[in-house]
């Protein structure tokens, strides 16, 4: 049945690309868990061998790097003081074995003093994605801080650049 | 083989629904980038041609008015300062060719003087869709912050209404 | 034609898959809807009639009692003051009946005298889910803050063990 076997094949075709994404959402909805819990080896696992993350003015460049600022004084001084690390819902774009999601994400930190919690940074992040034999992982993601600068904003603007819009994009 | 055609109709609904929601989410993910990055003319395309915004006391009527909105003076201003637009994850309710998500935002603010960033607005938005021949676009979405009045709370209670939920929705 | 029925089949477990996902995010954007606008009843919904969420230091046994918390003095004053409880993109595990959510969550108060929203809490959550006639359910809830003892931590760190990652999780 030529019918059957078209139809079955487009339906395996759109269930993958509904995976894809939810896959993707997964992978931003584990960073925040892995790192303000200092689970060094399961972040740097999200990257591929030689991911890197672009946290400016950092760039580390492959997982040992990656585990290396999870174990860091800095970020566990954070965590033990009480740390959140808040991605937030995720523009996606898939495209075959690649994939970009660009998302806010916030790092917010407990003020005893006010009974409140602190937002330190808020930023905009460019996840660049490749499937592997072992699903998705990060190859590249950049944060940069919504401070006024301009290049927060063309990250931003990337996600809804015009001309691939026009493009049918 | 009816059976086959069975299954593969109803596999096809349920796709097709998977895809709405997502494709729903992806708006709400697409605003803040728009807006962030002023990018007016992004930001009106997700809306019908005579969609509306209100956001109150502001209530704009068409795509030309949600543009001039991100192109004017105060949100130049914002966004040149630091600004996110943060939404949060939507309660859906799609029915045929029409949709409904609920959903939180947020508007928040670099402050310099404290190296932190503030929460200037949190409201609730009913955005209202529908489907057209280029995917799904906002109808209508109004904006209500979440300040004490009951308006929001009216808002937030339409999404988890009792009497329809009794009905099985 | 067998190879039909072995396709159909592995799309039905599939697309069931990511509706599964879908719902139990839906349950999570249903919750600060349910709460911020004190409808008492949608909110225990949610729960399995004999539902446990743990908000230390107040453990609440059952929809009553969930029921309760939202009709309390305690919510009815910050909702009318103004009030939104934010839930994060969520990690999920699904796992047959049985599904389990990890994700932050928020509470930000209007705070009249700067203009502005207050994070008050800021804690992590483990949902527990089990799948019933009338769909998902949650069974179990616990809340903890942020606010640097390892029990936070812990929870954020269940949804990323290693032993369970090593072994194909």
């Amino acid at each position: 049945m030529p019918d059957h076997d078209h139809a079955i094949a487009e339906l395996q075709r759109r269930v993958q690309d509904l995976e894809d994404r939810l896959a993707l959402m997964q992978i931003l909805a584990t960073y925040g868990p892995a790192v303000d819990s200092g689970s060094a080896a399961p972040t740097a696992r999200l990257w591929t061998d030689d991911g890197v993350y672009d946290t400016f003015p950092a760039v580390l460049h492959g997982r040992a790097a990656i585990a290396g600022m999870v174990s860091g004084e800095l970020h566990q001084r954070l965590i033990h003081a009480g740390a959140a690390h808040l991605q937030g819902l995720p523009h996606l774009e898939v495209d075959g074995d690649r994939a970009v999601a660009t998302a806010y994400s916030q790092l917010v930190l407990r003020d005893e003093a006010t009974d409140s919690f602190r937002i330190w940074r808020t930023g905009v992040n460019r996840w660049e994605f490749v499937r592997t034999a072992q699903g998705w992982q990060v190859t590249h993601r950049v944060n940069r801080q919504l401070n006024g600068d301009a290049e927060a904003r063309n990250l931003l603007g990337a996600a809804v650049d015009e001309g691939r819009a026009q493009d049918g994009g």
